[in-house]
């Protein structure tokens, strides 16, 4: 075996380059000689990201010029109780997180809903996309390609699904502007995030595409898919799983247990989730959905910077009066764009892969497909939490300051 | 020291209940006897998770509930060569992900940046916002409020700044809509992200709104911050800090080291970035930047689910013609809304604040703010390498594609 | 036949109330009566209102409490040269506004875009929406409802189909927002702008909706149409007509007829249009587009608020080199979203059938459709000459200060 | 006085060209000429665009190539009651449109309105603005730029304000996108619309910008203005003026008058207004506010294609609980950017001069800008009765169906 030292002494006599170290040893030496040569470039002590306790070798397709691990602090909330279209009972949902009072508060939040009886969730619409840009001569070629596109979808599908064995194409959707044409593919990736299975499978159909119309490919991504930038395509079509989750609190449970009115909720929800994000030129309407999506998706392996869109989230909170008078409170959460997956990615490294085991939805599902529709339906119903707490937290302080002002 | 098995037999017992673990034992035991009790109850064996190597307690202000750690692996990529404002030399950055080829490719744009003589960068706005929403009971009533508080920012600033040592009120901007006011205000929070401090120093000079107008609080937080949330706000007036870098890539190095050309590589953008994300009604106009900011957001311990507003980045590339003829290639990054700190939230956790010394920026700067400031400089470069990397891989395989077609 | 005076006095009196002049005389009598009422009560003098020479009864449909008429100053431009899949050949198209340039500005792009060999023009979708919001009771009913519609498309295509001779029902697309339910109904309302036919055909249709499914119609309009507001849902899938209109325009002709180079004009458009909307988050990626749209629109007897949705436009203007080395300007606009009919609304008045019949687009088309397509494609290469005109511009002045600095 | 058909002759032999026929005759006999040239051209009959009744050359600050003018049928709504900054007391408001059944909602909407009281008004924010966009070599010059003209705006504004006898320059805003520097320019334009007086003092103080940094101007109007665009920055930081109304009808007004209630509006107005835009990625939370402003644009001889940003308005509705049990209804309308005058552009045309008459609000204002303080506040109330007209039916018609199928 190869000793880390003599890797060091290797680099920086410039007979081998730190990116390369994996090809002269194992995994975890290279990382060793990588993490010294930085210590001493940089005169640090990388101790504790060194201390991971995963051989390097199984990072290795989700990392390049490894030195260690960053260890973000997991817990647990929960139960989640839910009834879904996939997800049925009661979970325990592991989170992975920096920011503190998060898991006290989504906690607060899953206990009142478990009070209510549990929450529904459903995925409404499911499809990875990716929308590769053509370059035509003008827009009289772009019609005729969307045409030729629109015409024959059945060739187009072949193309793409014989790259995969799961992966099944629903729709083309084309967009010309002048002299480009974008056509945004949509699969049923089942229990895989799905972008690379996408991502490869439109590869094949964009060849047909450039032999049969007049269009020459630009580049695999035209933007339109939309992948880790915020778009409102995504927010208004879908992107990944489009989840939604609610539930309804009974009065007593929302005076008892968050000490608040369904109308002060309510209130507070309209001025700051649907007003405010007006306001604000938003493409989300809810609170934080996007923290507890964020510590999901670290725990359970999802690709950290879907974050961004899985916050194409709205929250909604009305006041429901039932016959004798009481005032219910109505809660729920729309994620437009949540792209989860329980195979591939991150969800084989050890750590998350006993995470995606606390919520028995580790690999795929069956029917194929129903794991990462259960993970939706389960973060869906996480960020559900959050809102309400946070909500309620919101609406009882101005109570609680409202009775003050009564007092003086 | 109290027995995990103990603690396990008191939750199962119904004397003590999951959370409040951390009362009746040290964090590390708390921990220990949580993850037997997930285990039991799922079936499950959460030996990697348990295999976190800091002291439990040093992770109280940032987790409740904890069972143990997610592992993500980190990697290295540089040296990042940078001209800024604040940064100024050669780092290594430190980038932790799950996503196989993000590291390699990060790299590749670095060592062509370098080629190149290293990127500017310049943070030319800072401002943390927090954006209280009051109730009025019209618009008359918000009219007033407005004057009130355009005509009294000293008064505000004074209260604002007596709850922080570092923090200082910049600005407040009022909006109203219909019988609902919000006002944002901005700090310079220094070294720290900011959020609690902007969040507490709000609460306090809100106490004076609502004292001095006829305005009442209803939440400290209306959306117009607007935290977490793809927010036009935000990419228009920037939160944190908006951070730009560039650089001028020389024709020869495009083509030696990238295998395309300025032209195509621009041309790949235009179609991709800027009109693509167009087409898509998208703040985001840019490849891949969130990848590169969730990656650093991770090993740095600053807050991953504020990647949804660094999303808010603008990429240009655009070919520069030079007297002689040749073509080179200018490209850049704007960050509009990158929310960064260098002391407080997950920075003090052992792996991230190692990552923060490899960059020399561990702790507050001097002057303060300083570190802050850098911290959003070499991420900014580094996520123009990023772009420049998958835009010249897109411009490169079509040129590829074109030369085959000619070789037809 | 009754005196004005007479209607005056019975109104002073109480007798009849303003609005109800019809009721009691002939529309220009009621027109003049609440005129002279009007001059009193405000003590004005409203002759040049009173000088429509259109019979006041002819814009019943149009309007009530009529007073007179509002005098927009109409020119024309042209010849527009067009090769459209509806438009063929040149037309002069009719234009009313108040903006004094803006006809010289367009005539001297279609000057040039005539030199050029005319414009291509597209209408690459068509479709008039209309989305009624539904309530249910909670995710899983509207997990229920969004299934029921999607297995039963033909069902409510009938529906919808009985009450219109002309209009097909092309596709049905479903949201879920908690416990609302929005359906976006879309129709091929030929040579009408549609939004009636669309209404009347989804309310039809809603009451299946509504008997089959737990969904209960709260709005016949729930804002996912989206009329007459700025919705990046109507940018990225289009409303009405999208069409698109281009021109390659020689190097030679924009130096000679426009003063400047492909490359400035293409660097003003990224900077400006491109770069510059990105940065305002935007829909709309032109210069003014909306000024040529609102134009033409008064002139032809358009929806005057539709204009809204016509600004939903991106321009694109490329240098592409020929190989001589000479470089040409590539030009296009792609209007997403632009409602348009030759029939119905405001075309059967006057002065706008006659602005029609200019265009030789009066009425029905022939096959039914094509009259809305070509004003659509008509107005689209208006829009682009508009774009050219004003970027060359932009372009020149700048050109010509670069001279004086190279003189300085 | 030259003969029309001397010189239809000349055109046709090419002496003189269509839009040179002012150089040889008057307006009118150029206008004639120029219709009957239309009319053989095309085989048309242009006898009633040929029948406007001002004097052609006083349209000549308004349009080129002039063939005549169209006429849009105009009405009378009101009286508008109005507690506002600027207006004060009852109006009738002028609307042209083509729209049939618009003013007869608006005004059971302001029928309703002044039975309650009237409505408040207020213009929160005022400011015209122009931004251009500069180039610089990088983001270092940029930062450069950014730094001279915050610590120079006396200068600028000393250059700017130099070019007008009335504007004030308020606020300039920088923004910084790789190499290009936008400064957004806003100023007080009193009582014109203002977008010229904006542009030439911009244009001024550019000059400075160039002599003094290393910006070099590309386009006077870089988008971030943004002119007739749907743009975040106008519905966040107004534009033009921001204005609000509102009203607060008593319970029984809203039984009596709109036959339903206050719950079942407000819960209209959220599913459609705020959540359905929400869902639709809209800047315009409203139902209808761009009809009415279209239609008083119209009237009152304003620029029509800024209808576009006055789209950018919120409806607020909610449900008030009285001490005694009974519900009122809040409802108001928040446009972000309302751009108005009541000197220059189209307001010196004839039949728009006497609609600012009915309305006294015709000239300059006493203070200045008064006159367009009042002219916005009364749109403002105009889209509110229109919301609230729109909304009242849709819930009534809504309480309506719910009754049947109680009866079913």
């Amino acid at each position: 075996m190869t000793d880390p030292e003599n890797l060091v002494a290797q680099v920086r006599e410039g007979d081998v380059r730190l990116h390369e170290l994996e090809d002269h040893a194992d995994a975890d030496t290279a990382a060793t000689a990588r993490r010294l040569l930085i210590e001493r470039e940089t005169d640090t002590d990388l101790e504790t990201i060194g201390e991971y306790t995963f051989p390097a070798e199984q990072a290795e397709p989700n990392i390049e010029n490894m030195i260690g691990a960053a260890q973000i602090p997991m817990g647990v909330v929960g139960p989640v109780d839910v009834d879904g279209g996939a997800a049925n009972g009661e979970y325990y949902l592991p989170l992975a997180t920096t920011e503190g009072a998060l898991l006290a508060s989504v906690n607060r939040g899953l206990s009142v809903i478990g009070s209510a009886g549990g929450a529904d969730a459903r995925v409404t619409k499911n499809g990875m996309t990716r929308a590769p840009v053509f370059r035509v001569a003008g827009v009289a070629d772009a019609a005729t390609t969307v045409e030729w596109v629109n015409d024959n979808f059945e060739t187009l599908q072949e193309a793409a699904e014989s790259t995969t064995s799961h992966g099944e194409l629903i729709d083309i959707e084309p967009y010309v502007v002048g002299d480009s044409v974008y056509l945004r593919f949509a699969y049923d990736t089942k229990d895989a995030m799905g972008m690379n299975m996408a991502t490869i499978a439109t590869g094949e159909a964009c060849e047909i595409v450039e032999s049969e119309t007049p269009a020459s490919l630009v580049a695999l991504s035209g933007n339109l898919c939309s992948d880790k930038k915020p778009a409102a395509i995504n927010a208004v079509e879908g992107r990944g799983r489009s989840v939604t989750a609610d539930v309804l609190i009974p009065g007593e449970l929302v005076e008892q247990r968050l000490h608040t009115t369904a109308d002060a909720i309510a209130e507070a929800n309209t001025r700051k989730n649907l007003t405010g994000s007006a306001k604000a030129g938003s493409l989300g309407f809810n609170a934080h959905a996007a923290n507890v999506v964020a510590a999901a998706f670290l725990a359970t392996g999802q690709d950290e910077a879907q974050v961004v869109e899985a916050a194409n989230t709205i929250t909604t909170m009305d006041a429901r009066e039932r016959e004798d008078g009481t005032t219910d409170l109505y809660a729920s959460v729309s994620l437009a764009s949540l792209e989860v997956g329980t195979v591939g990615g991150g969800t084989k490294l050890p750590t998350q892969a006993e995470a995606l085991e606390v919520l028995g939805l580790r690999g795929g599902g069956e029917p194929a497909g129903s794991n990462a529709d259960a993970l939706a339906e389960i973060i869906a119903v996480g960020a559900l939490a959050g809102e309400l707490s946070l909500l309620a937290a919101l609406a009882s302080r101005h109570l609680a300051s409202a009775h003050e002002d009564l007092g003086r």
